[in-house]
């Protein structure tokens, strides 16, 4: 099956079944994400996984009662970096250094001038554009998912300072921006399964300029 | 070839070689992004796609002279709304009782409820959210050209009030947002198509609470 088919395949999916997701497929999902590409190659977002059907439970009031928080199988949440730091720019040279068998040093100039751009930006800025980052990813992880016949269900609709409390990731320099969940849809009671996809008409979504 | 195996193969391409993508295929990269999943469906952006020769030239200079805007195939120009309006919000739902043949009143309280949410956002708000919308596209297309072998390379660095300006974007409503070229590498002359990819440690990225 082509990406484009399993996109076709894929919708928001409104119920799910409860079945588990093979651990090798969420891994692979995850996967993408980390493989996507992002601003400068930093990476400014993690993924927090959760199976634990209790922390989902606790999850659901948050995320406006949506039942497939707890009938999913994984829950990804995307948590986005709070702002740019020296340590957080210098970590991904860290790595190229060592992979590519080069020095640190090699880098000094293209760090100092990233350093000038991102950590001049305002907080909002740089969530701003952090957050973005994440949504590539969130992109491809979606992506992945449906090219694993996994359903997945974008969503932005969650109190996103009473998630980050509940899981932690403000002392860690993180902000939830948005979350997936997996597992497979409850066809028999889903409204959306048999409905129609929309979009916008082509002609509104692309100009050629040939 | 697996997603995940064309997301190892794909890099962001320093160097394009100038060789034509078979426009069939700019159309499914297109496509994707046409596809994504976005906030409440509203799909709050456009894909401008430029095969325009003396275009390019022109907008060279306002991303950093980088080379790949003239050497692509095609440059897309991913361009989110500037903000929510009643008639952008009615949109897709005017598409969506024509496609699944219902009244467009039987939308009338999700719309009142998106309207509630959207229209009350300052405009650095809406932008920050129709342009994260944008970037799961950007995402999906950029895994699409390369399930299909075609490279692209992802490009924040350009001025995007100029380019707005020279598309005529501003007085549509739009803002560029983040570009995508189109072609094909020049691996002769690409100092970055054998340096190893290099991605956070995983440990570092993902976190699983079961």
């Amino acid at each position: 099956m082509s990406l484009i088919d399993a996109l076709k395949w894929r919708y928001a999916v409104k119920k799910m079944n409860g079945q588990k997701v093979d651990p090798n497929k969420v891994e692979q999902i995850v996967e993408a994400a980390h493989l996507a590409p992002t601003s400068s190659g930093l990476q400014p977002f993690e993924i927090i996984v959760i199976y634990d059907q209790e922390l989902k439970k606790k999850i659901q009031p948050i995320a406006m009662g949506q039942s497939q928080i707890v009938d999913s199988s994984h829950l990804l949440v995307f948590a986005s970096w709070d702002k740019y730091t020296d340590e957080r720019i210098e970590e991904i040279f860290k790595v190229s250094a060592q992979e590519r068998n080069v020095p640190f040093e090699s880098f000094t100039n293209y760090i100092n001038t990233l350093k000038s751009t991102y950590l001049d930006l305002t907080p909002e800025q740089a969530f701003a554009h952090t957050s973005k980052q994440a949504y590539i990813g969130f992109g491809m992880a979606i992506a992945e998912a449906a090219a694993l016949k996994v359903d997945a269900t974008p969503m932005e609709g969650f109190k996103s300072q009473e998630l980050d409390e509940l899981l932690g990731l403000t002392k860690r320099g993180l902000k939830s921006t948005t979350l997936l969940t997996l597992g497979y849809r409850d066809s028999d009671n889903d409204w959306l399964v048999n409905q129609k996809k929309v979009r916008r008409a082509k002609e509104n979504f692309v100009t050629y300029l040939n």
